[in-house]
């Protein structure tokens, strides 16, 4: 079972105050660089795996999504994400992806942000995403890169000429990783980039395209607390097709 | 036009003592994972891009590949290659991969081991690949890592705990990267793994499995200093099929 961090009092608290949070889609600089990965969601039958405060989930259906399902493991999140939306055809449940059932053949379009590394048997779960979607339905998802999450002290370092430097080590070794970020020994679970896209493909995906964010100059002009996301790959944005 | 290292002097004799061109595959500890990734090469016209001394390209026939194509920038390189080999279904022959043409439909397998770093234009020498593969032609090469070459200084450190730490930083600042080893100012070329996957799947490549090379624990027990490479990837290992 997934750690549930997400209903921890003091890490909902900080959680909720982040940009992304706050301002929605708009707030996460990754967003644009998600957009182009995405198919039109017109008509489609979506899944939103750890849909948050709902934020994506009503933006598909702004853009013509026949359907949302919308889970996360937060009780917080789902009450919060109940509140914030008025649309029947949108349907919040709380659900664990680490046990998660779906339909078969349920779904055009999977979609899931910064979820998946707090999975424990992500094997399992793409076999699940796989078998609920339709032939030719897309996988959109980001985690954490696991280049940003290996290392024992995952934080900024420098290097001989003062230049910010991210230290990477530990990489091979795949399993848990605790690290502080608004409560103590918030739990993720550590794969490497190749395991990640051999599991998606020895499930039957192909992949249709990767990117590790990296903010464009404009980004950097209006927010230049961004220029260090050039540094070092902080997310990876996957989409797949199932055969 | 790729830099001609191996033909300065210092370097080709730093280069030659290499466990891996001393002992052939064999010293290469990447080299099971490889061929994991290669087909069966009987049959199988492979051109080898970057062949060096000709110990792949050796290898294939010996295991039954009709012909084999071994290309190589440099002249000392193609020289020892010919002085080592007695089959003529090897061809030998000096090329820059950054202007290379190959015929088209005309190879089964395109095999290449840490060359295409070396390479500027990644993009159109695996636009001529896949125009030089038959459909259903695999290719499976090796590069170092991105992250093992992007940052400015690429070397050991250490972090609070004395922990072997690799550092990371100008990850998503692709180009030229300038190296020591055996000669000043080796010539690379930085590409982020998002890129070079990229680049396969835009040119007609279906990505059938990647690594990021670890050592086995029996690998280790034999040689020790191997334990190092848990720690970062430092190459990565890709094998595409032209669909």
């Amino acid at each position: 079972m997934a750690q549930n961090i997400y209903d921890n009092p003091d890490f909902f608290a900080g959680y909720s105050r982040l940009p992304r949070q706050v301002d929605g889609l708009d707030g996460a600089p990754e967003w644009p660089a998600i957009r182009r990965l995405l198919p039109d969601p017109s008509d489609k039958r979506v899944a939103d795996l750890g849909c948050g405060f709902g934020w994506a989930s009503r933006w598909f259906r702004e853009r013509g999504a026949a359907s949302v399902l919308g889970l996360d493991l937060s009780q917080n999140m789902i009450a919060r994400a109940k509140a914030d939306t008025n649309d029947s055809a949108i349907d919040y449940r709380i659900a664990d992806l680490d046990t998660l059932d779906l339909p078969a053949a349920a779904f055009d379009l999977v979609y899931s942000a910064l979820t998946f590394h707090y999975v424990q048997d992500f094997a399992r779960l793409v076999r699940t995403i796989h078998t609920a979607l339709t032939p030719g339905g897309d996988l959109v998802f980001t985690i954490e890169h696991p280049i940003y999450m290996a290392a024992a002290h995952p934080r900024w370092t420098a290097d001989e000429d003062g230049r910010k430097t991210w230290p990477v080590n530990g990489y091979a070794r795949e399993g848990e990783r605790r690290t502080d970020w608004f409560a103590k020994g918030v739990l993720k679970h550590h794969r490497t980039l190749a395991t990640t896209i051999n599991t998606l493909i020895g499930a039957g995906f192909a992949l249709q395209r990767m990117e590790e964010f990296a903010p464009t100059p404009d980004q950097i002009a209006e927010n230049p607390n961004l220029a260090e996301e050039l540094e070092r790959p902080m997310m990876l944005l996957v989409s797949a097709r199932k055969a």
